[in-house]
């Protein structure tokens, strides 16, 4: 048991924060929430509390989407649309994977600096490499923060030094989920089935994955309708298949198991229907979308529709890991489709995309990203001091630390109830 | 005298940056540079050198809009369009500055973090009222900063707290111009002539602001086309124009003098015709444009078009007081465009948005932000070890700095040859 006092800002539901002024959160020995409360129960008061003073306590962040082994390359190389990005400066990069070092080096780093940002859960694209991907894992093992690491397979329109075949990564999804089932701290670090995406996939490599979920019970993510000539491409790849999603869905790799899509800038008709349907999880990655000249995903169609939404960071398509930074571009491009649409799309508000970044995105991971009763209990203690000169209101302040903080206003970091001390970068 | 080594970067045209590795850059005692080398020339090998190492030397950079007294709003209350944003949370907060202990607190916080950043010159937006405004003339002043400060006209719609004659802000223009022909530090500080826009401005108003520029040979700064909802109103109340900017031309407010005019998220046409002829700046303010859901300014075409292009903050439209982080979105938005046009118009490079950061943005206070002979010595000394762990070119760390760099990588900053010390916030 664990009793914390501090301003509590969380969203239980979309439309609205809760916050609690000088608030107090109990979480039990399992790490979970016991509740939040105006003054403490009269069981709790002859124990022992940390108390943050007027410091804000919020839910840590999930990250649904981005690629590990890119994480060198954020904030550079970012003059080319997806296609030619991805031959020119991604492909050559994680080739460098074959080299455990360099995995090891790499790894270490981005684990290290998700933990600096407050990202406790992240949905993690590996490479082809099975021994970099589980040292992968075992990093955030150590680190004690949430994970699913996918190892990619790739079979067609890669270079040579990243492509596997079917039967290597089935029997690298099987080692991995083996390993995880002993060693993954009940589920905190779980596999995640991952075709790159429909052109790097054979339907013998799809068939062989969406069989793998389904056998082992496991979650899946890819990219779907990311860029304009990405889909003219699937649809030439795949002309049996009526939209790019369907290309998936005919493998079981669309909601059949749950299921996370990154980006849908162009997801429309159909495809829409199909993600309503089968309930497939839109990771919404603006930072990304913006830096690739993709376009605009139009979340708050998929939102209307009643299609989860989850927020990704991309790296390093996205070029910061910060997910306070990605909500301000989920915001803003709202925002310019609300201009676009003269305000027929109404623009997220702030408290919706923190809902996006914790309770949604949580929901990947379990009960995770809120501070009801039962949820695991990942949060942060934000000592936002230096932006708060002048009487703030407790959302002001939350606002300002999205819009102008970073990672020195996060002083404390909790996952599953623990508080996590800083990864070593190697 | 002072001689630099270290790695320098700039643009003096925007289509590529000069890098010099491990160079000189060789000041005279105006301040102003002599060159930049390789090699150390043979008559300089007798001078002290002031070594960086494996910094980066820069630059510094321009914002050529921002609104001081809006500084505590930044990056809070951006759920409302211009219109009822400026009544609902901008004009009361400009209200205050007639207390001119809370203009000195809020003043001296904004020019610290100015400084902070790494903004060496601006184009500044005060209030009304005089008194604070000759406060913020002073605090630049005091900090060793260029800037234009600009005490606003408004006599129409505005409330009454907020409100001027025509004789009081000419009078204001008048006092601020004489004390600053004495005390501006050879023209570091200027007025600037600033109606704050079409709907806050009677024609009599316009028409003495434009005698006033004329007469005392002063620049001139405003808003333009930023919102739908603003240029409906100025046909509305100007029904003799035949564009938003023919208002500001018809008084001598649209390049007549040196004139800067914020967004033009909407001008095309006649007024973009009447921009190029004119030379009137366009200040891009791609943060604030997007928070304020107004759109989207086709920078790409006023550049074809040979119109003059410069960068702003907007402090508190735009959240970032950090023109690097405006510089993302430069580059961010116009890909947005070049995606919605398919590819038409050509996306800005990074070189292009450091161009419009430095040198673009500089040449409206004379010979600024480049380190080509005789340019007054704006710089920044960057050190980005904690981002350069791998080896990275130096137009990639720079490129980093930019994504994902913040205040903590500039350790050193000059204006006019002057290294500065923090300013004192109040």
């Amino acid at each position: 048991m664990k009793i914390y006092r501090a301003n509590l800002i969380d969203t239980p539901t979309k439309d609205a924060f809760r916050i609690i002024e000088h608030g107090y959160l109990v979480v039990d020995d399992q790490g979970r929430v016991v509740g939040v409360y105006d003054q403490l129960p009269a069981e709790y008061t002859n124990q022992p509390v940390t108390d943050y003073g007027d410091k804000l306590l919020i839910p840590a962040f999930n990250d649904l989407h981005l690629h590990a082994p890119q994480y060198r390359n954020s904030g550079i190389a970012m003059d080319l649309e997806l296609l030619p990005w991805l031959n020119t400066y991604t492909f050559p990069e994680e080739s460098k994977f074959s080299d455990t070092h360099y995995a090891q080096r790499v790894y270490s780093r981005f684990v290290h600096d998700l933990w600096k940002n407050g990202t406790m859960r992240s949905a993690v694209f590996a490479t082809i490499h099975p021994d970099a991907t589980r040292i992968l894992a075992d990093l955030f093992l150590k680190a004690g923060m949430g994970a699913m690491v996918g190892q990619v397979g790739m079979d067609r329109n890669g270079p040579e030094t990243l492509s596997n075949t079917t039967e290597e990564i089935v029997a690298g999804v099987r080692d991995l989920y083996a390993y995880l089932l002993k060693n993954g701290q009940d589920g905190l670090v779980r596999p995640i089935v991952t075709p790159r995406f429909v052109p790097s996939c054979t339907e013998g490599m799809m068939q062989a994955l969406g069989d793998l979920a389904k056998e082992l019970n496991l979650p899946v993510q890819s990219h779907l309708s990311e860029n304009r000539g990405e889909i003219t491409w699937v649809k030439e790849l795949e002309p049996q298949s009526t939209c790019y999603g369907d290309a998936y869905n005919h493998y079981g790799l669309f909601g059949q198991q749950p299921t996370l899509m990154a980006h849908c800038c162009y997801t429309d008709g159909e495809e829409m229907e199909l993600m309503k349907r089968n309930q497939v999880v839109v990771v919404h990655c603006p930072t990304s979308n913006c830096n690739l000249a993709s376009g605009m995903a139009p979340i708050r169609m998929f939102m209307n529709e009643g299609i989860p939404v989850a927020i990704g960071s991309d790296i390093s398509g996205g070029h910061d890991l910060s997910i306070p930074h990605v909500m301000q571009y989920v915001i803003q491009v709202s925002k310019l489709q609300y201009a676009r649409t003269q305000g027929q799309l109404q623009f997220l508000s702030l408290n919706e995309a923190f809902y996006l970044a914790t309770k949604a995105g949580g929901a990947f991971f379990g009960k995770v990203g809120s501070f009801e009763p039962g949820y695991e209990f990942d949060a942060l203690v934000i000592d936002d001091a230096d932006l708060n000169y002048d009487n703030y209101t407790l959302q002001q302040r939350l606002e300002r630390f999205v819009y102008l903080g970073d990672d020195r206003q996060i002083k404390v970091r909790f996952c599953r109830g623990k508080e996590l001390c800083e990864p070593v970068v190697y």
